[in-house]
C-alpha cells in the first residue's frame, strides 16, 4: 500500500489514520468511480452543502451549472470543501460496535475557479460527456455558442485532498469470535439496469458508459 | 405529485423548483435509502464536510462516532448542513446540455444535539443495527456500558429539510428529436453482492438487510 504525507494540516486524517491515503492515483480513482460529489461552502457565514454531478480532468475536479446560480458565485468567492463517498460493503461483526462499512471517500479543500474561455469550456464539457460515454460527443447535435455561454464550468485543484478507504474483513474482539451471529462482509455494487429508450429514439444501440 | 411549502427561506429550492419536495415522507424515504450522508460544518470559520453513515428514527437523522472527535464537538456547537444523494439513472439526450441524471437528494439544516442518556443511546444504536439488519441486535454479543459510554450519538431534527428529485425521461429540444443519437434513461441500482463470511463465522445463514 502506497502511503504519502497529507498535503496540509486540515487534510491529515486523525481518526483511524491507517485508513488514510494521500496519493493522487487513489484520489483520482475514487472521484472517477462516483457520479455525485457534495460541495460545501459558506454564504454570509452560513454553511451550505449541495450534491452535484462532477467529472475530473487531470488534477482538477469539475462541476457545471447555470451561470446565474448563487452557489457558483459563492464558490468562486470563498473556500469550499468537496466530498465524494462510495459505500462498498456492509461489515457485520459479532458485537454491535464492530459493525462497520467498507467505503472509499475523499475530502478536498480549496477554491473553485471559473473556466471562462469558451473553447476551453466546450472542451471540458466534451470531456465530461466522453468520460462518461466514450465517443458520444461527436454523435450529438453540435453544441451552440449560446449553450456554452449560458453554462458555468468551475474547477478545483486536487492539491489539498485526502482519501479514506476501508476495504477489509470483520474485526471482532478475540473473546467474541465464538458468538453465534453471522460475521462477514456483504458487498454493495452499483449496477446498470435495463436501458429505457425514449419512444422516439432514432437509434437503437445503447451507448457504453464508464460504469459498464 | 404531493407538494408542500419550504420550511424556511434557505431550504426553498430556487434552481429547477419543479424538482423540489418538502413533505416528510419523501425526505424520510431518501434518508432511509442511503447508507451515507455528508455533514458540513464550520470550525473557526472554515468549512468542513465529512461523509458518515447515518440512520433515522422518526423525525431525526442520527450519526455516531468516537466521543473525542473534533467534528462531534463542532457539530454540537454550531450549525450544520447535511446532504444525502442517490444517483438513480443516467439521462442521455440528443444534445450535450440536455444530458441529465435521475437522482434523489436532500439538504437539511440545523444543529445536532448529543443523545447523552445511556439508555436512550443504547436504544438508538439498536435502532441503527435493527433498521439495517432486522432483528440482529438480539443475536449479538450484548453491548457493554463501557462501549455505550465511549460512543457519541448525535441527532438532528428533520424540521428544516428539502428534497430534490429528478425521475423522468429525456427532455430534448423539439428540433433535435430526429438527431441520430440514442436517447433514453440508463437506470442505476445499488445491489448486494455475494456475501463473504468470515472464515471463523459460527453461523452460516446470512442476515437479511434493509437493502434486500
Amino acid at each position: 500500500m502506497r502511503q504519502s504525507a497529507a498535503p496540509s494540516p486540515r487534510t491529515r486524517i486523525r481518526r483511524l489514520p491507517d485508513r488514510a491515503r494521500y496519493d493522487a492515483a487513489t484520489i483520482a480513482e475514487i472521484i472517477d468511480a462516483a457520479m455525485l460529489c457534495t460541495v460545501a461552502f459558506q454564504i454570509d457565514g452560513s454553511v451550505h452543502a449541495i450534491p452535484i454531478t462532477h467529472w475530473r480532468e487531470g488534477g482538477h475536479l469539475y462541476i457545471h451549472g447555470a451561470k446565474a446560480s448563487r452557489m457558483f458565485k459563492a464558490l468562486t468567492e470563498g473556500e469550499a470543501c468537496v466530498t465524494v463517498a462510495l459505500a462498498d460493503g456492509l461489515v457485520l461483526a459479532r458485537s454491535a460496535l464492530h459493525h462497520s462499512m467498507n467505503y472509499r471517500s475523499i475530502v478536498l479543500y480549496g477554491r473553485f475557479e471559473a473556466v471562462t474561455d469558451p473553447v476551453r469550456k466546450q472542451e471540458s464539457l466534451q470531456s465530461f460527456i466522453d468520460g462518461l460515454y466514450p465517443g458520444r460527443w461527436d454523435s450529438l447535435r453540435p453544441i451552440t455558442r449560446k449553450e456554452v455561454d449560458a453554462t458555468a464550468v468551475l474547477r478545483i485543484a486536487l492539491d489539498e485532498a485526502a482519501a479514506k478507504v476501508r476495504n477489509g474483513g470483520v474485526k471482532d474482539e478475540p473473546a467474541d469470535l465464538d458468538w453465534r451471529a453471522w460475521a462477514g462482509v456483504i458487498p454493495l455494487h452499483t449496477v446498470i439496469g435495463e436501458p429505457a429508450p425514449a419512444r422516439d429514439s432514432a437509434v437503437s444501440k445503447v451507448p457504453a458508459t464508464r460504469l459498464g
